[in-house]
């Protein structure tokens, strides 16, 4: 029966439902990245603060915006995509009581995201799987196989476009980062964190030519098998195709 | 007992657990916006596409972006206020069955909120409480209530920079628009697209040296009293104070 999930999830988030969180009771905090499965090989990418975009206004990005499904089958370079983990995930500095300020906000500056990218067409990079090493700025190879843009596919109910995009971002929640803080109610700033993120992708895909398309339809189980990750601690949250313009 | 609540909300929303929704059924489409309580008093907004904000870039927009708590105590006019109206929740065009598109992505273009704002220090404004209705680009009064703005604080846990803002954005949920389509998974969507909506305000303040601060952590009750909504079919799901900055 869930006829009344999303009410009952509401109600239950509300504040006096709400048991004390981990920090609450004095827990240590959780660490700012997960740890990677294993010995991974990483990859440097270009320093995205010496990259220079086209110079489009934040008021004309937010007009001419739209969802992009079709691209120019044209690669993006490895600058240009460290410029956009940069403008969504990118770590300006690291506080006290392991927090992370970002290029984004996020509740209470948890920042509860790992970031996927499913690279079919970037200058210089072997197609595959990777994660986002946000706070060393750097990219982890997780999966390079053949099939495994077909798999994201899969996942994402067939629609063809992630494959043919030139670079799919998959935010994954780390949901203990926010859950230690927040509790349950901690659930609800995962989703909203997730809009901030692929809003600023939107808006700074703009400054490279480039089209976003947001997928909140996918399989999740699927997608969260795709990506290695157990779909309960560690679940895909939100997925946005990139590509350059047709 | 609420310990696993987020984990089978995210269970119940996955796609073999839900039932079909009621556009899948072939019920008819909901509108694509509330209908008012009664007569209104409406006010015409300056049109926001003959504002001229700051040109700042994108990138520069979301690089000095930070939640913003003190404000110079200085007035918005309502030129800005219609542009950061028009920014987050803009109806670009009505579409065939019923949907908008708008200066904002949401997920199958659904739009599922109206947005409330608590005018504190707007030129030419009486300070209250305004719904914003998108369709027209309007305001409609809803409480000009001396108390308004300290219900309003009250209910967003007593965060006195509620108060001190020059407008706070109360965004509502409207969740059979949402629901409409995608069902009980839609809770999941509204979150997201808050998200999206309020790095939108983010960035476009940014362009009227104003600052925001996003607050999730409001007690829900006394908030959806306050607007006037069941908070069920209609809840506060996202709050954003703006203000010039000091």
């Amino acid at each position: 029966m869930t006829l009344h999930t999303g009410r009952e999830f509401m109600e239950r988030t509300k504040y006096y439902n709400l048991t004390p969180s981990d920090q609450a009771r004095g827990l240590p905090h959780p660490p700012v990245e997960l740890e990677l499965p294993g010995a991974a090989y990483t990859i440097d990418l270009p320093d995205p603060r010496e990259f220079c975009p086209a110079n489009i206004s934040v008021t004309q990005a937010i007009l001419q915006r739209v969802s992009v499904r079709k691209y120019a089958g044209k690669p993006l370079t490895k600058a240009e995509l460290s410029y956009l983990l940069w403008c969504t995930q990118g770590v300006k500095s690291i506080e006290p009581h392991l927090v992370t300020l970002r290029t984004v906000p996020s509740a209470g500056a948890r920042h509860a995201f790992e970031t996927y990218i499913l690279a079919n067409q970037v200058e210089g990079l072997t197609s595959g799987l990777y994660q986002f090493l946000a706070t060393d700025h750097q990219l982890a190879k997780i999966d390079t196989d053949d099939s495994i843009s077909e798999v994201i596919t899969e996942a994402c109910l067939k629609q063809n476009f992630v494959k043919k995009s030139a670079v799919t971002f998959i935010w994954t929640a780390a949901v203990y980062r926010m859950t230690y803080r927040y509790g349950q109610r901690g659930y609800r700033y995962l989703h909203i964190d997730a809009g901030h993120v692929c809003q600023n992708l939107y808006l700074a895909a703009e400054a490279i030519d480039s089209g976003v398309c947001a997928i909140a339809a996918f399989d999740d189980d699927k997608l969260n098998e795709a990506l290695g990750i157990d779909g309960d601690n560690q679940f895909a949250i939100y997925v946005a195709t990139v590509g350059k313009k047709a």
